[in-house]
């Protein structure tokens, strides 16, 4: 199967470790074995944490993106409702599965936008678009990608500014620089070998200190201190 | 202690990644540290996955078998109902453990045969067996060596059939062939030392190509997809 | 920021691997990149498992007497409450947060004494002290710490009474003995380079053998067999 996938990664934290500003988004193809990218659609978003799942719908117009370019066999979006297409995915079905309140209203406010999505790629792909989140490994590949672009999208906005900003990382993955790359590598149980990367094109990597550090307040999380090396 | 248990594991996979039939059971016997079995049984069983809960009374009658050979202190069956004791388990004390509507009412189905292989095994043996599931070593090392073995079965069927398949294995873990053994190590955190083997009497491997994936529609399992070489 | 933490572990086994006696408490000052201990005070408890909640309030004591000799940011107590601070926790505030009902009414039985704790390092040092439990990487280093010294106390015991004991280790975490100091390294994911260690100024570890064993009825523990070497 050739999977499409999407999601947003990694959030500018203040002094006490808390997510202010969601930092990129990113779209992948993923092929078998499942462990990497093979093409991957990448954008710095800087969106306020709070925005919360109006990022889906961006989400899922990048993956419109990167369908446009090459074809897949399914669309997974990074919303954990069991796998159902969001085509099928009326509100009274929605009401159906198990979801918290707050959960589900959020998803009412966009779900208008993502069905419509949905049907236009059924229409023009003949593909289904599922909410299969949390159980998905490509939304996983999404979510290093999206994280790793974060990292180079973050290094060129302190060499723009001067400033240093601390960067959370998603959950359970480990930053390492090699050449004009950045990995990140899953640290989560049985996916020792699924990882992403960014191509450092601008040099940004040059010109910055990064310092590790565990999130002292998020079991499980990592974030990087970004320096500028004058 | 001695304990035995036991498990099935390791389901044919469709092309969309869906379990279609489970291949193999196995009972063991762990003794300390509680990383292998000193001693395995195992069945192909290639039985349809919905069949569900009547597996474990196979696997019971495995225990049993196991029993008859050699001495225990105590036996894990895989099911998760806080370890009390399958002879004291009455409809009664079941409605008063936290189980889900529709797993009691597959628990119910099999609990006469359970409790009549229990009192067997208090009278002739004197021990208990405990519905311990989850919470149990010696059940995921069988559940280890039923993957284990699984692979072996399904590589015979290959070699019979010239078909490929798609093996789906059990969650967490990762097969490495070494000469004429398939050994199945837990990727489970803090169980880096747990694992199973089998061995290849029948010499299946050699006549197989064995490709390892991720399931991209279930994170944390891989699939092993094996092919004829002719 | 400099956390002060404080956490007890380790607790001595019966024959069927059911813990009996906690044994340490610790608390801990821990500096980015919050991977070890800076400082520790640790004290052996020896108290009954059962006693319970009563052993949070000992904790917050440690992290007084820590705090008393230097300065820190803030305190993270072990208990799970979403980080809120003691101080605000009033009863009401309590049971609008989601605990189960047992939990509630243990903590209510201490809350009077952590709070008069928290106001009076509150007034002192002027920083508050959360119940963050879980979510505390500071708290599993107080926990690895207090299971380190727990094992060199249980080692202590075993040369004065002259009979081996099972100690039980905290949750996913592995002993390592280097020299006179034993090492207890994290084996959650993303854990790989959190741990503490404990020094054995009496030369305990000399006069003892030490067994590691998986504790097969409970997943992710692991237990240490230590019996006096005459």
């Amino acid at each position: 199967m050739r999977i499409i996938s999407a999601d947003s990664a990694a959030a500018l934290l203040d002094e006490q470790f808390n997510a202010r500003f969601l930092v990129a988004s990113a779209s992948v193809m993923v092929e078998p074995p499942y462990r990497e990218p093979s093409s991957v659609l990448a954008e710095p978003i800087f969106r306020e944490v709070d925005s919360g799942f109006e990022v889906i719908v961006h989400e899922a117009e990048l993956c419109v993106s990167l369908l446009d370019k090459m074809r897949a066999d399914v669309v997974h979006l990074d919303m954990s409702l069991r796998g159902v297409s969001i085509e099928d995915l009326s509100p009274v079905e929605l009401a159906n599965l198990r979801t918290s309140k707050v959960g589900r209203q959020n998803i009412l406010k966009i779900l208008p936008r993502l069905r419509k999505i949905a049907g236009e790629i059924k229409r023009v792909h003949g593909i289904d678009m599922l909410a299969i989140g949390k159980e998905s490994v490509p939304v996983r590949i999404a979510e290093l990608t999206a994280g790793s672009e974060a990292i180079l999208f973050a290094c060129k906005k302190v060499v723009d500014d001067g400033q240093p900003v601390m960067l959370g990382l998603p959950m359970m993955c480990q930053p390492k620089v090699h050449e004009n790359r950045v990995y990140l590598c899953s640290l989560i149980s049985a996916e020792h070998d699924v990882r992403s990367f960014a191509v450092d094109a601008d040099e940004s990597l040059r010109k910055v200190k990064l310092t590790e550090t565990l999130n002292p307040c998020a079991r499980g999380f990592r974030a990087l201190k970004i320096e500028p090396t004058r």
